[in-house]
């Protein structure tokens, strides 16, 4: 390993674990991935997971994000308020000293106060693609689709507002559990139905300022009358949430269609970006991951980059 | 049983079975429930659960309501659409001749066709309210709260709108599976927080045009700021849920607050009173069941209560 070597990255959540190891101009040089998220440890815990991460790498300054940070982490770090950006997070880091050859600082999450909202990594993504797409930095909603999918609103380079909607956990809920899916077939197997998938996606559109709360059983009614295959219902489900995504995004936007920047997983960007057009949106900019860039950037920001600035910050030892 | 015996009337819906035995003057001189719903049926079947739950009962004319209309029932009814009343709905009815000693007639559910959504029993309940209270014939809001919330709107004294809203299965899936629910003590046994659900119904309310969906993950984010209590979580998590159904109509009403008649079980319609009051509703009508009138208002018009209009309506055998 080379001497140039200047950080660690970890972006540690729920269900994984994945750590880059930067060079002094912030490219990877070297990065693993391990299933040890959170929930997951390895024996011998956080501590046991990050010796085995970082085996063989030179003992370097980590900034990790994401769960690692939560009540159930290693380290409850306080969430930061809106607005928010690298500065402020970076201020927000807590330093953790429990392993004897690195230097661990915690990203914390954000908090909105009313309606009350949190987020742990997606900051972070938000903040690495404000870096790789600065185009991005005047007015954009930033997409983090998934379980509990983010919307985050960017203004002059700042995190402004977000807001969490539970699509894809509710997806799952509808079709494992509810009439919705019951005696389907087994759809894992099948293949995208883009046709039931964008008439669900109208069908959110169309609902107007009621939403698809009261619409979720039409899905039941469009089968009974042999108006929707059982084949087309997951992906009409999928389309009328995702699509109510979308319809709330524009409500809360007084119908003023902004910018996107979806982050995420290709296959999941690919709907949303179908999704945004039934609405009227430009074709959305789509990064699959930003964790990387994000972290550099608040290590950069809490100067962890240079030895002039390492005690500048404030961190507490637990 | 005295001869002025005129009509059995049977309440027959997913998971249980109400049969009434009316004199001429539509007065329940005898009554019996069994667990036998069209998806617990008695060894026979649909015929033996028949014969049993009007064992020793004289031979008359029968009228069925309910899900014993569905496809998965004795005989699929088709639906009847909008608008409706007990005239429409009584020419839907089908006669099925399977027993001996009766004569059977099945009720149709409701259709709406934009957008798709049916009701099967509801319909009869409305019948029978309608009739108990004259007053709601004009312009009312009938809600009958469940695992399956209808909301159906009356005017003139016929059925023009109806919604479903998955509210009781969306909280029992909420609370048993999704990430709102984890780690809650053991709420079944706790009495109602009445704050909580007040605060929920508000949250809902106070939405505006985005709707709940983007609000449900609020329940987590007090909960991790500490500012929701453990205990408070299922009642909150229902006043959303029940005050989204407020948030829809007052939506679709386009802010006209319509007179509201609750049919439902006592301690849930108390629920629904609580909430309409925080939008600003009058004290509704509550009745706690209608389809015993329901059943008898539709054998009326459809003529089975006289013999001379005995062949009138045009049923089918299968």
């Amino acid at each position: 390993m080379k001497a140039d070597v200047r950080l660690i990255g970890l972006d540690w959540g729920t269900s994984s674990l994945r750590a880059y190891l930067y060079d002094a101009d912030g490219k990877v040089v070297a990065s693993r991935r391990e299933g040890w998220g959170i929930r997951h440890l390895p024996e011998g815990g956080f501590t046991a997971a990050l010796h085995a991460v970082t085996a063989d790498w030179p003992a370097c300054r980590i900034v990790a994000a994401g769960m690692v940070g939560s009540r159930q982490g290693w380290l409850e770090v306080p969430y930061v308020d809106l607005p928010a950006d690298a500065t402020s997070i970076a201020h927000g880091m807590l330093r953790l000293d429990a392993c004897d050859s690195h230097e661990l600082w915690i990203a914390p999450g954000l908090r909105r106060h009313v309606p009350a909202d949190v987020m742990r990594g997606e900051e972070t993504q938000i903040i690495g693609a404000l870096a790789l797409q600065p185009l991005c930095q005047a007015n954009t909603r930033f997409v983090l689709p998934g379980t509990h999918s983010k919307w985050a609103t960017v203004v002059d380079g700042r995190i402004v507002a977000f807001d969490t909607v539970m699509t894809g956990e509710m997806y799952a809920l509808l079709i494992k559990h509810s009439i919705l899916g019951a005696g389907l077939p087994d759809f894992a197997a099948s293949s995208f139905v883009e046709r039931a998938f964008v008439r669900g996606v109208h069908t959110a559109r169309d609902s107007g300022a009621e939403g698809v709360f009261g619409r979720l059983f039409s899905t039941r009614a469009l089968m009974l009358a042999g108006e929707l295959a059982a084949t087309d219902v997951p992906d009409f489900l999928s389309g009328l949430l995702i699509g109510e995504e979308f319809r709330i995004a524009l409500q809360r936007d007084n119908g003023v269609i902004a910018p996107l920047c979806l982050i995420g997983e290709a296959a999941l960007c690919q709907r949303y970006t179908l999704a945004a057009r039934q609405f009227g949106y430009a074709v959305p900019a789509v990064l699959e991951d930003a964790s990387v860039q994000g972290l550099w950037q608040l290590a950069s920001a809490a100067g962890l980059l240079t030895d002039a600035r390492l005690h500048s910050y404030s961190g507490v030892t637990p």
